[in-house]
């Protein structure tokens, strides 16, 4: 009759509920670190395109986090040796796998700590919490980074068939109600297994696995990529920009914020534990209280384009299959320069070019293996006619061009 | 407040409720032919792999008639113009364009009637009806044969993206929890437009018309052509053929029966207005009665057939990608003529290959034609990148072989 | 690496999959015995107003042992034992609980078997099968006929809160679209706690429950006793009487028929072995072959009521608070005997009156007990605001009236 | 082949699509007022219990619009007349309906500007909208604000049974996964009709209606009175308090921030045009990054309950059914005022009592009428068997205590 903390639920509308496994995720899931993510969007910009997706990194976690108990037992039930004790470093390594993004996940990657990536962050956190929680994050970090000895307990925490992928295209697909990009997690797991240590997939999920990939690369061309959020995305990392190029100059977010010693003060070089909760204390919020800030600043540019995100009243976008004309660029840049009374320097960050691309499926990743009836193992691409063709793990490149309406 | 019929409403799970949209929709969906759709399953066999399948072709024809609805109002808003008459027209011909199916659809179709499949009945159901409803479905006959002049009426009703496979994939889909055939049916409607007559997709929906492509693979080889399915199918129609070799010696169903005098009177040729209303009353339930009266029937063959559906306690199938070997038939069919204490040409009822093979987009039928933004019209294998190639068209084959446990 | 028939997956629509937990389960879905309910539909002539409910016994089966293993997981949680053996006997004991159901489930009990209702056939088949397999189902029957001495066990078999209910109420509604009665299952399971051998409710599922049973009022009124499929079954039972009464002078089904040897021969009284394979025998189909029959006999009250029901031609109902008047009922009588040119005796057979009752809650049966924080158990009633006053366990009834259109 | 902005399509989890239905709400969502709402959460703090919380007002204002466009199509088949006029005048009604609502919804209603609701203020912005929209808005300002001799519209907009309620329902419960309150509002909407001017329910609604007051019931007990979202909600407020109370001695936000002005400045009396625009200003951004600032404020009560709400670290909160006993307060004040070392008027933040009450059906608002086959329209409470009782109508209060852990 005791009702033990095991039993702690969270409802969601995916998966049902989702329970909490061991008492070290109990006390995780509480620490500030991991309740920050609560003020962390999946999707950065996406609700601009789609008004629901609003959910965050600390619901995605705890969903990847499910997907793995429901892998552990799959592989336990066809005799895969999985100890409690390497039960508890997957459960461990999935929850924490994106506790080192930073406010907007993706978008702002990479420029508040310069040209470090969420995944080393991650791996930072998970050492700073194993020394707090005496350790009880050994495992979870080896298998984290790839140096625990049974490969596929890294690859379902990180490869093209990961928790991750398997909840976060689920997820994105609910909350945007995109329904195409709906993939069945269940079935994919229920089809993994382990030859020689490393995670296979047996050979009746070849459609599912096909089916998945191709759901994933029309969330990327529709959802991820949609021209609109990519706009918006870059006129995010544009304001920051103009915020630091004015900064030499004047005073524009109070000094004693965090952000404003993140991007503003000299920087120092790497992570040490003390960034690493200066940066906890960032998210969204202060982000989005800087660009509402700033949407009063005396500088036109800068306020021109918090109004802009603000109001969703973008730019326009025009996406081609070939790169830009540099003439059809000046050309905008010199109507823009006129139309604001501004520099052609300062018209840049109305007017831009760029480039995104996506491959379906990354052959230079850890490879996706299946394993046939007669026991051999395969390459997907040699046994699936769908994929066995070059299109799926053919990058896909387009061009665009943003300017003023 | 007059409640008129207009709005006599179907619960359906997927979309909600589905209405009358007029008179002549409320008065066929009651007359016993239609109401005959409800005794015939829309998937065959597959409830013994899918134990949800059970729905029906009535509710899949009042899925596909909802769907018109929503596409008629998508083109108006796009300054299509369709008149009062002619949405008269589509909503009947859409009604009706699965009215022809015998019992179990395609598994015994050509079978009960010589080589007359459901689309020419369904025609002739038409006529018939047509006269009975004092020509109300004079347009609709023509915009299902194609004589109408504005062919975007018959491509709705019939083509690559009508309304039957849109509803087909979903509710399939829907029936048998492989959520991977879930379909956005009003994604792909809205999406939808006219140009020279004839319908078109817009550009942006490129990714979405690549997922249902996709997902109607997927549906096809993972759920139509499941190897369960299919054995279960091939018993279905031997029983069909050993009742027919056996019956010149043996009466073996009630002679006033309407399967008996289909199976087994003399054969008029072609259909007329008599046969047409006594194909009426057979449905699934004929076919069931008598597979359960001869689970008892002396000759072992049939009667070994028939406990084997009942029970679901089929043959083992094998599928492999080349023919198999003769002599490998020859083995199977020797060792089971002992088993069973049977000739070998009775043997023959337990042992036999056969092939299945599907392509996901024909370029035979009609192509699907993408409107590009720029107002030019081009072939869809043209645009996209992942239908560029030449998997999507080509013709996958299988090849299986089945025997007795 | 090892596959085990463990892992054998059922798609399901609600749940996703429903595995199958162990090889006694595995093997009792595979006998003849339960493949039969694959036949037998849920929701006997539901689907005339709902078109989707076409779901079978077979899958309400699978689907209330699929909440069962949930239950068991949620109590072992709780510190609640349950041993492996009490397992096996709770997954057994509501994979079979039905299996005793005849054709059309409710609607034609005690009618083919005189007075026999379907969960002592329930028992009777769960002693054969115990024979045939054993003993393996000892504990099951104990478990399922109440004599096992930890009664929680019988309570999550048959109960006011067994998995029975949760998943009937939950598949009927999804089938139907009914979304009102779509009840939470796994959160109501997630409540579930047990205090001296006996199944409560934890407090702060008070909510749940009453929701629960209000879901559960909606479904009957709205679904279980709509007026259509009210007269849809009466005229299905009153068939089934005027083929009786036709009997003795005329052969009205093929001799050799099961189903003329359960309505028509000399009846044995009780129920042993032998009768209970031959009942084995009966599903939907044989009752709807000889209405399909006697569609088309020479008697006239025989052939009308099975062309009413085929074409969905039904009887007009009136649903009213309080008894139809005896007078209204003699002159619809006197004006059907005139319209059809029948004796007023066999007018009777269109023209009836009747009554339908249901109480949402019923404190005759086992009470529901609530688990308060400070331990106590209390009655439902006396802790519920909504269901604190009586209408929640009144009896309400309402009086029927059919005629012909 | 004109694809006009009618068909600007927003991707809802919920109804699939919602279209824009004219050029007027076209251009009202995308004015800067009608954008803001996209930082206004729907349910406040409840994203702290149910992680999927997210959704906006922006969303529940298009959603509601959409089933507006249901309505209007149900009754006009039932020959209400609906002129074009009042359609535009009911959708610009609706969408606007919550355009008042500031940071955090009802969690701060009338603390920002003092004692002023968020109906008095939507009622404004609309008419400072109707004057830029050049009077496009008077029908709907008469429809909101009840003026319209047709008291039906006004009755969709603001009733027991508006859309307004049919939306947030269903929208809540979709995304926090608690599936009982899912209401079947296309139901609802389909059972609605319209007597000498008033909005009525026919008869065959009553049980969907019953169903629908019950899934509100359960919802505002399980989720919008969730005890851990009212501590949360009681620590946001609280945060507000203290920041005013420490305000006359230190500048605690910069000076030039909108919150400030509302908070700090003088108060002006009533709404003004410049007021409203300063308040369109406000959204829940500036509340957090406020909360996130005086998280390292020097003020220990400040900075603790800070502290609290951003790591979800917070009080205990005890519900009784009686009211707190004052020795009970006074005991947990003093033992909070030595814990924290603080005076008991600063420990009266941590620890206080409250009251939460609830009626499902509200007497004393609008009655919901029930129209009789007979043609007689009768009050709900009359009709409802489940419904005829107190209870539904009965306010339920319940009290509280918080104290720290």
């Amino acid at each position: 009759m005791v009702q033990t903390k095991k039993l702690k639920l969270f409802n969601d509308p995916i998966y049902g509920f989702i329970g909490t496994p061991n008492e070290l995720i109990f006390r995780l899931i509480g620490h500030p670190y991991f309740q920050r993510l609560r003020r962390i969007s999946q999707m950065g910009m996406s609700y601009l395109v789609y008004p629901g997706a609003h959910h965050t990194r600390f619901h995605h976690a705890l969903g990847s986090m499910h997907l793995m108990t429901k892998a552990i037992q799959v592989l336990r039930l066809k005799d895969i040796e999985i100890s409690e004790e390497e039960e508890k470093g997957l459960l461990g390594a999935i929850l924490l796998h994106d506790i080192g993004h930073g406010p907007f996940s993706h978008a702002l990657e990479g420029f508040i700590i310069d040209g470090v990536g969420h995944e080393t962050l991650s791996l930072e956190y998970m050492k700073a919490l194993n020394e707090e929680f005496d350790s009880a994050l050994d495992l979870a970090i080896e298998i984290f980074n790839g140096k625990y000895p049974k490969p596929f307990l890294n690859q379902l925490v990180s490869s093209q068939l990961d928790m991750d992928r398997l909840d976060y295209l689920k997820r994105d697909s609910f909350y945007t109600g995109v329904t195409e990009g709906n993939i069945n997690s269940e079935r994919l797991i229920s089809m993994l297994n382990v030859v020689d240590g490393n995670l296979v997939v047996e050979e009746k999920g070849i459609y599912a696995i096909e089916k998945f990939l191709m759901a994933r690369r029309f969330m990327y061309w529709q959802v991820y990529l949609h021209k609109t959020s990519l706009v918006a995305e870059q006129l995010l990392i544009r304001i920051m920009q103009r915020a630091k190029e004015l900064m030499p100059n004047q005073s524009i977010l109070g000094e004693d914020s965090t952000l404003y010693r993140f991007l503003f003060e000299e920087k120092e070089v790497g992570v040490n534990r003390d960034r690493l909760s200066q940066f906890a204390l960032l998210d969204d919020i202060d982000i989005l209280a800087a660009i509402k800030k700033w949407r009063f600043h005396e500088d036109f540019v800068l306020s021109k384009m918090c109004q802009m995100l603000l109001d969703r009243n973008l730019l326009t976008i025009k996406l081609k299959k070939s790169p830009v004309q540099p003439e059809k660029v000046e050309a905008k840049l010199n109507s823009t320069s006129g139309q604001f009374g501004i520099s052609k320097q300062e018209a840049s960050y109305f007017v831009f070019t760029g480039e995104i691309s996506n491959n379906t499926y990354n052959q230079q990743e850890q490879e996706i293996n299946i394993l046939k009836k007669n026991g051999k193992v395969v390459h997907l691409l040699k046994e699936s006619d769908a994929l066995g063709t070059d299109f799926i793990s053919r990058k896909v490149t387009k061009y665009y061009l943003c300017y003023p309406k």
